[in-house]
């Protein structure tokens, strides 16, 4: 298939032909990259969504609730297109789960207007979260109007899921102990809006207390004399990179459904609270930017390697390799020598 | 201070310059890679043992639990000097957790042969692998016989404490109900050594079945006569890359430090696996020339930002931060101009 008639494919919806060039892109190939430029002028439309939490918090099972909202809104509005990656290794879509859960989401695989494709399988390889960035753009530039990128949430996985997301949510969910604590120590700071799942489950109150609790802590708060004579403390936002969102907290049954149109209804204002600071185009240029710098990256590494005399390469990793000079220094070295 | 001062500090145990130099090379600062430089050729005698888990499986308390083993070995071996670095934000060791899991861990920081760093506050800002394995070089060059990593455990994590570490322990606790699923779906690949702690919990017997079953779903098992006319099923090697070794399942209570001894064992086992297989020096050499390329990578982009024609790199970025021209044509475009 010539380049022209592959992109036509894609465009007009040609799941074969997606699933195909995923895949390209996954092995990096040529064909991968080509199909990729030549849609580019297509991508920045759709909203990208970040939904990030611990295994056993049941972030699969609420993704698919929010696609079938996403699809028939229960609000007047136009049902979208919905992409789903997920890029956990754990998670149902990927086959990592139980086999009731793998039944859940399979009735959202019937629906032409959803799509869903696991990244799980490059985990171990790493490269994942380039290739990430990448499938999103494609199913962005194809149609998907909004692409619910799922992760395991945790370390350097965060960093990325913000950077590509124009809205992160984090789900928790009561019983879990440490895992309350774990949204206190870093995941909370990430989150557009935050979700307690299986609100049903016992130590539903404690744990909302808590993540109230985390909420405000991760906030500034002030004083000050509200002119009566008292003393009040305001909170104030809770990011200088956020003025005027404060993360919602709302409560979800992902099983029953029940909080799914609330969450819905966030995601939305969230979207609206973007565009309206401008901050929708900011957080686009800023992924753009940062996949610019990640090609430049790797193609001067590459070229770099394709060009140095390999003697010199392997005499610099042998001194490494013998503990005479470290890599910082070989690194260096290496580079200053004449091409 | 010189930076033969320094070094002769830190390599005397002076734990106020090793605080310091840590935050140097977190920092990537020029005095942090110098003392790195200087100090390379002491490193490659630490044994680096990565724990990993979700939040909830009470790694940070098995981590503490297995640094008092290491200083005070139940059987007759020679006392290790022991570093800890958690590089999980959810790790009691930075902060992140119930009082109660900070106090259990204070006991440790009065040993003068125990170093303890968080390095938690890097994890949102991106570059924390890369700094991780410098500190976990330094700690190595200023005598840390045994360095323990402690990470979430998921996702790009679980690639780089692969490549880091020489044995990888994971750890899992029963009542986590899909946590036991996310390690059938790839997690249980890394694990040189599977440890289901809390064993004290109802559920052990379920989680230990599960296991058991993930741990043979993982490897591969083959039919061969035995001779006797009758089929037999073998397990084999669970992985190429690891002959001879089948990761063991230790079930410990950290609390109590029940299966302390019986880990420390097997992590001795382990080591001496590794040494005899040769594979002790192949881990080093990988993770080394793994540095190398990072630097090699680092040193080309920045000497290429140095260089590069602003005027034209702005222009590159508008083409794509326009959707003219794709990130992936962009940088080629770029990097073909004369500089």
């Amino acid at each position: 298939m010539t380049l022209k008639n592959n992109t036509e494919a894609l465009r007009s919806g040609d799941r074969i032909a997606l699933a195909k060039t995923i895949s390209q892109i996954e092995d990096q190939t040529e064909e991968g990259r080509q199909v990729l430029s030549a849609l580019f002028p297509y991508t920045g439309q759709a909203h990208m969504i970040g939904i990030t939490g611990s295994p056993g918090t049941g972030k699969s099972t609420l993704t698919a609730r929010l696609a079938r909202e996403f699809r028939n809104p229960s609000v007047d509005i136009q049902p979208q297109r919905v992409g789903i990656l997920a890029v956990d290794p754990t998670s149902p879509f990927s086959g990592g789960a139980v086999l009731g859960d793998r039944v859940r989401m399979r009735d959202l695989a019937g629906d032409e207007g959803v799509y869903i494709r696991s990244m799980a399988s490059r985990g171990a390889l790493g490269g994942l979260s380039a290739a990430t960035d990448s499938v999103a753009a494609l199913l962005d530039a194809v149609g998907y109007d909004v692409i619910l990128i799922e992760t395991v949430g945790a370390g350097q996985d965060d960093v990325e899921i913000v950077r590509l997301a124009h809205t992160t949510i984090v789900v928790a969910a009561p019983d879990q102990g440490d895992d309350i604590q774990a949204i206190k120590a870093g995941i909370l700071e990430i989150a557009d809006i935050l979700v307690l799942n299986k609100a049903d489950l016992p130590g539903v109150d404690r744990a909302e207390r808590a993540l109230c609790s985390a909420l405000e802590l991760a906030g500034t708060h002030r004083t000050f004399n509200d002119g009566s004579g008292h003393h009040r403390e305001q909170a104030i936002e809770l990011h200088d990179s956020r003025p005027g969102w404060r993360p919602p907290l709302i409560k979800t049954i992902a099983l029953s459904g029940e909080g799914t149109v609330e969450l819905h209804q966030s995601i939305a204002a969230h979207r609206q609270y973007l565009v309206d600071g401008k901050l929708w185009d900011a957080k686009n240029a800023a992924r753009l930017t940062s996949m610019l710098e990640k090609q430049l990256r790797e193609h001067l590494y590459q070229n770099w390697q394709n060009r140095v005399d390999q003697k010199a390469y392997k005499r610099a990793l042998k001194s490494v390799l013998s503990y005479r000079v470290s890599p910082y220094q070989a690194a260096i070295d290496l580079l200053k020598q004449p091409e």
